[in-house]
C-alpha cells in the first residue's frame, strides 16, 4: 500500500526563499497571506492529504464507480466522507472571493494544496477540482443572478460542477459539435444533446451537480463561432435557492478506462433540460478559453502530483529492499545483501525524477503567481506581462509536465521490479491515473501547437522575448558569480538552442507551416527544460542564500546536488530537440495518407 | 476492438532481400527452410493470429483468469479452444529437432511467427512462448531419459512449461534463493519453497504442467554456486508416458496486475514435490542463462510486436478521425474536417513508432539469425563469433526494444486522444501488456547493466569491436554510393558517439565502476539507436536494389523515407546520451541515502 508525504517544507522554501511571497504584499487579497497563514493551510492541507485521501486511493481504484439502473452513480466506499471533511475545510473556496464564501487567498496557494490533493488521490481531488474550474467560469461570465444562485452553494462544495465540452464525434474539434439550445420565452434554453467523457457527471458526493455545457444555438453560425456556454443544473434550483424538480440531464453510462477509476466518466444526455446562457450569445469559446490557462495549470499539478507520490514510494522502495551488491563492493555488508538504492541505475532514476519535481514544483508555483498578479495587480503593465507569461506558459507547463509526469510514474514503478506491475502495491495505478492528463484539458499534441502556432507569435513574439529576456538578464547578471556559474552556464546554452529554434521556425514556417507543425513538440519540451533549468537557478541561488544565513545543511545542499544532476543529465537534451526541430517537415510529411 | 495484420511481406522482404536467408542453406535445417516453405509458414502464422487470437484480445483482458478453491485455474473464453488449434498446427516445435517432434526449421522463423502472436494476443502468446523456453532448457541440459519423457509432449503443446526463478525475496538476486531440494533414495528430489511471479503456472490449456525451478540442495553452498534446476511435473509422469498421481505442487494464488490478465501470474507452492535433476549439481544458474539470450529475445518481440499492432490501430484511427484542418489549408475539402492524419504532430508520431517497427524487426530476425548459427554452423569461428553477436545484442535488443516498445503503445494511445483511455478501443490495453516486457526476464536496468558491465569488456572486447567493425565497414563501403549516404552519414556520428562512449567507460570505470553504472542505461540506448540505424542502412541498401530490379513502387520508396527519418529524428538522440554518460557518476551518486 504506498505512502504520501506532503512536501510542506519544499513548498515553504518555495514560496518564501525562491519567490518571495512577503513582496507581493501590495496585492489585493495577499496581505492576508502571510507566513503563517500559509503555513497553516499548507500543513491543514497536509494531514487531510495524508490521513483522509491517502488511505482511499487504493479503494477507489479497485472499487471504481457504480451506474445503477436508475441513472445514479454511486462512488467507492469512503469517499462520501472524505467529502464531507473536504466541505467542512472549506478548501474549495479558499482562493474565492470573499462575497461568495471564499477566503480570498491566492490562487498560488490552491495550487500548492492541490498538488497535495491529487499526490493523495487524484480521482478524488478531481471532484473538487473541476469545481473549482466551474466556479471559475461562472466568476468571469455569469450574470449576477446566476453568480448568486451557484455561486455560494458550489463554494462551500455542497454542489460540485462539471465542464462539457466534447461530443463522440468531436473533441479538439469543437467547432463540429451539436448540441443543441432553443430560446424559451421566460429567457431559458432547452438544451439537448450527448456528451461525452464527462468527469464526475454523475456522483453521491453532492446534493446537486452544476453543468456548464458547450451548446449551439438554434439558428448559430456552424463552426466556433456559433457555440454559447450555459449553466445546466441536475436539479433545478428555485428563486429561494432550495432544490426543486429534476431537470432533464442524466448519465447515460460510464466509461470502463484506464484510470482515475473512482472518478465517474460520464456519457451525459441532456433531453431538453433547461440552462441558462452564461456570458454572451455565441461566445461560448472564448469564455472557456479564459478559464482555459488556469485548468490547465491545474492538470498539470495532476503530472508532477503523481511524479511526486510516485518517487516517494520508489525511494522507500529502494532503501528497503535488499538485493545485489554495491558495484565498488557490499555498502551494508552486515545484511543479507544491499538495498538496491546503492546501484547507480536506480539513483539515475531517483535523481531523475526528484530533479523534475522540485523544478515543477516551482514552476507552477511561479506560473500560479503570474495568474494572481494577472488578475489581482492594479498596474496594468504588471497585469499584462504576467498574463503574457501565464499565455506563454501555460501550454508548455501542462504538456511538459503532464509528459515527464506521466514517464515518471513508469520509472518509478521500475524501481519495483516485478512488484511494480502487481496491483497491490499501487505503482501502476500511479501509471494509470497519470496517463489520463497527457490527454484531457488539450492534448499534448494541442499544447504544442498552442504554443509553436499561437503564441509565439502573439503580439509580436512580446511574450517569448520577456521570457527569454528575463531568463538571458538572469544568467547574465549571474555569470560572474563562482557559486552560480555551475547552473547558470548549462542554462545559458540551452537558452541559446531555445533562441535559435524560435528563429528557425520564423524563417522556415511562414511559407511552410507543417515546418512548425512537425518541430512543435520538441520545441515545447525544449521549452520546458529551459524554463525547469531556470527554476533550477532560481532554487540555487535561494539554497545558498539560506545556507548562508541557517549553515549549510544537508538540505540545502541536496538542492544543490541535485540542480547539478539537472544541468548534467536533463538539460542537454535541448541539444537532440533542436537537432529534430531543423530537420524540418521532409520526411515526416513526405508519405502519402494511403502509406499508414 | 482492435484490429490486426501480420507484417507478412515485410517479414519475408527482411529474410529474403534484406538478410538472404538462401545465403545459409549449408547450415543444418536451413535447407528445409526454402522462401516457399517460409511464405508458407508465415501466412499461416498470420492467418492464426488474426482471425483466432485478435478477437480473443479484449475478452482475455476483460475476463482474466480466475483461480478456484481447488487452486485450479482457469483461462478465460475461447482460450481452451484457440491453443488446441495451436497445438494442431504445430506451432511450439516449428524450430525443434526432429526427433523430439518438431519441423526443425531456423529460430528466426519462430521469432517471425511469435511476433504475430505476441501482436495478435500476448497474454496467450505467453503459454506457447513458455513452453519453448522450457524446451530450450531441457534440450540443452536434461538427461536423454527426461527428454524422451517430457520434450515430445511439450513440443505439440499436449504439455506446457514455467520457469520458476523468482521468490518473493529474491528476482534479479538469485543468490538469495532458499527454495530446497533434498535427494531421496531414487535419485529423485524432494522439491520444497515458494515461487512467485510464475506466469502460466497453473491453466487449464493442457494436461500436464512442466515446471523448471531453481533450488538449493540440502548442503550446497550459499550464494548463486548452489543453485540447481530441476524439472517438476504437475503430475507425474509414469514411465510408459502416462500421467501419475499429482505432484505436490500448486498454485497459491494469481496475481491481480496491470496488464497481460489472461496469462495467470501464480504464486507456486512445492510442498515435498517430487523433482529432478537437469544438468548437473549447483550449475543450475549456468543452465538458465545458456537459454536467457533465447528468452531475452522473447521478450524483445514482445515489445514490437505490441508497438506493431499498436501502429497500426493508430494508423487506422488517424485516417478515420475527423477533426480540424490541415497547417496549410483543408486537405479533404469535401468532408466536415480533416483526418488528423493530416496534423504534422501526429504524423511525427506514427513516423517513430513505425520507424522503430520496421528496424527493430529487422534487428530481431538478424540476431535470430545469428543464434540460429551459433548453434548450428558446422565452422567453429563462424559459431563463435555469431554467439558473440548474440551476447552482446541480447541485452541491447531486450532492453531497447521493451522500453521504445511501451513508449511507441503509450505514443500511438495518444492518437486515439480521450478514446484511447477508455477500454473498449484496446489502445490501453496494449500500454498495460506491454509495460510488464520492461521489468521481465531482467529489468531493463539489470540489461544495461550486463551489456556495460559484462558483455564489453568480455574476451578483451571481441564482441564489441567485431560490431564496430562490421557497422563501419558497412558504413565506408557505402560512403561513396550517393544514394546511400544520406542513411550511413549519420550513422558514422551515432558510431562515432557510440566508440567514444566506450572509450570513455575504459578510461573511467576501472577505478570507478559506479561510472558505468550511472551510464549503464544510456549506453544500451545509444546502442540501440546505432543497431537500429545499422538495419535501416541494410533495408535502404536492399529497397534500393529492389526498386533497381523490380521498378520503383511505392512500398520501396516508402521505406527510404522512413529510413531518412530515423537518421534525421531519432539517431541525433545518440549525442545527448553521450552527454550524460560522460557527466559520470558524481552529481547521480553524491547524496546520502537517507537524503532520498
Amino acid at each position: 500500500m504506498p505512502t504520501y508525504k506532503a512536501p510542506v517544507d519544499d513548498t515553504l522554501f518555495l514560496l518564501n526563499d525562491v519567490f518571495h511571497l512577503d513582496r507581493y504584499g501590495n496585492l489585493p487579497g495577499f496581505g492576508d497571506a502571510s507566513p503563517d497563514v500559509v503555513e497553516a493551510v499548507l500543513r491543514e492541507a497536509a494531514k487531510f492529504s495524508e490521513e483522509v485521501l491517502t488511505p482511499l486511493n487504493r479503494v477507489g481504484d479497485k472499487e471504481g464507480c457504480t451506474r445503477h439502473p436508475d441513472g445514479s452513480v454511486a462512488t467507492p466506499t469512503g469517499f462520501k466522507d472524505a467529502f464531507k471533511q473536504m466541505v467542512e475545510g472549506g478548501w474549495i473556496g479558499i482562493s474565492v472571493p470573499a462575497e461568495f464564501g471564499g477566503q480570498d487567498l491566492p490562487a498560488t496557494l490552491t495550487v500548492a494544496v492541490n498538488e497535495m490533493l491529487c499526490s493523495a488521490n487524484m480521482a478524488f481531488a478531481m471532484y473538487p477540482g473541476l469545481t473549482q474550474g466551474a466556479i471559475a467560469a461562472l466568476l468571469a461570465h455569469a450574470s449576477p443572478e446566476l453568480k448568486k444562485k451557484y455561486l455560494p452553494k458550489m463554494v462551500t462544495g455542497e454542489w460540485t460542477g462539471t465542464m462539457n465540452l466534447t461530443e463522440p464525434h468531436c473533441g479538439t474539434d469543437l467547432g463540429l459539435l451539436r448540441t443543441k439550445a432553443v430560446k424559451q420565452a421566460d429567457g431559458s434554453y432547452q438544451i439537448t444533446g450527448t456528451k461525452i467523457f464527462i468527469s464526475a457527471g454523475e456522483h453521491d458526493l453532492a446534493s446537486n451537480i452544476v453543468h456548464l455545457v458547450l451548446a449551439r444555438i438554434e439558428g448559430a453560425p456552424a463552426g466556433t463561432k456559433g457555440i454559447s456556454l450555459f449553466v445546466v443544473p441536475k436539479l433545478t434550483v428555485k428563486d429561494d435557492g432550495s432544490l426543486g424538480a429534476p431537470n432533464g440531464v442524466s448519465c447515460g453510462s460510464i466509461e470502463e478506462k484506464m484510470g482515475i477509476h473512482a472518478n465517474s466518466t460520464c456519457v451525459m444526455n441532456y433531453d431538453g433540460a433547461a440552462g441558462w446562457l452564461v456570458g454572451q450569445e455565441n461566445r461560448g469559446l472564448p469564455a472557456m478559453f479564459t478559464m482555459m490557462n488556469e485548468a490547465r495549470l491545474g492538470v498539470a499539478v495532476q503530472g508532477l502530483a503523481l511524479s511526486e507520490v510516485a518517487y516517494q514510494n520508489a525511494a522507500i522502495y529502494a532503501k528497503e529492499r535488499l538485493q545485489g551488491r554495491a558495484l565498488s563492493g557490499a555498502k551494508y555488508p552486515d545484511k543479507a545483501a544491499d538495498p538496491i538504492i546503492v546501484h547507480p541505475d536506480v539513483r539515475r532514476t531517483l535523481m531523475t525524477i526528484r530533479a523534475f519535481n522540485e523544478a515543477a514544483r516551482a514552476l507552477v508555483l511561479w506560473t500560479a503567481l503570474k495568474g494572481d498578479i494577472a488578475r489581482r495587480s492594479e498596474d496594468g503593465k504588471e497585469r499584462q506581462s504576467a498574463d503574457d507569461y501565464m499565455g506563454l506558459l501555460t501550454p508548455v507547463v501542462k504538456g511538459v509536465l503532464t509528459d515527464s509526469g506521466f514517464a515518471n510514474t513508469v520509472m518509478a514503478q521500475q524501481v519495483f521490479g516485478g512488484h511494480g506491475y502487481i496491483a497491490e502495491h499501487g505503482m501502476e495505478q500511479f501509471v494509470r491515473d497519470a496517463r489520463i492528463a497527457m490527454i484531457y484539458e488539450g492534448a499534448n499534441g494541442i499544447q504544442a501547437l498552442d504554443l509553436v502556432g499561437r503564441k509565439l507569435g502573439k503580439d509580436g513574439g512580446r511574450a517569448l522575448m520577456a521570457f527569454i529576456n528575463e531568463v538571458g538578464g538572469f544568467i547574465k547578471e549571474k555569470s560572474a558569480d563562482d557559486g552560480m556559474k555551475p547552473y547558470v552556464t548549462p542554462l545559458g546554452v540551452a537558452l541559446g538552442h531555445l533562441q535559435q529554434a524560435s528563429m528557425w521556425f520564423m524563417q522556415n514556417a511562414m511559407a511552410k507551416p507543417d515546418n512548425a507543425g512537425a518541430g512543435a513538440t520538441d520545441y515545447m519540451h525544449m521549452f520546458g527544460l529551459v524554463a525547469l533549468g531556470y527554476m533550477w537557478c532560481r532554487i540555487a541561488e535561494a539554497a545558498i542564500a539560506h545556507a548562508k544565513t541557517n549553515g549549510a545543511g544537508h538540505r540545502m545542499s541536496a538542492k544543490l546536488t541535485t540542480a547539478r544532476f539537472f544541468m548534467e543529465r536533463m538539460l542537454p537534451e535541448t541539444a537532440a530537440h533542436f537537432a529534430r526541430i531543423q530537420s524540418g517537415a521532409g520526411s515526416t510529411m513526405e508519405l502519402p495518407d494511403e502509406a499508414f
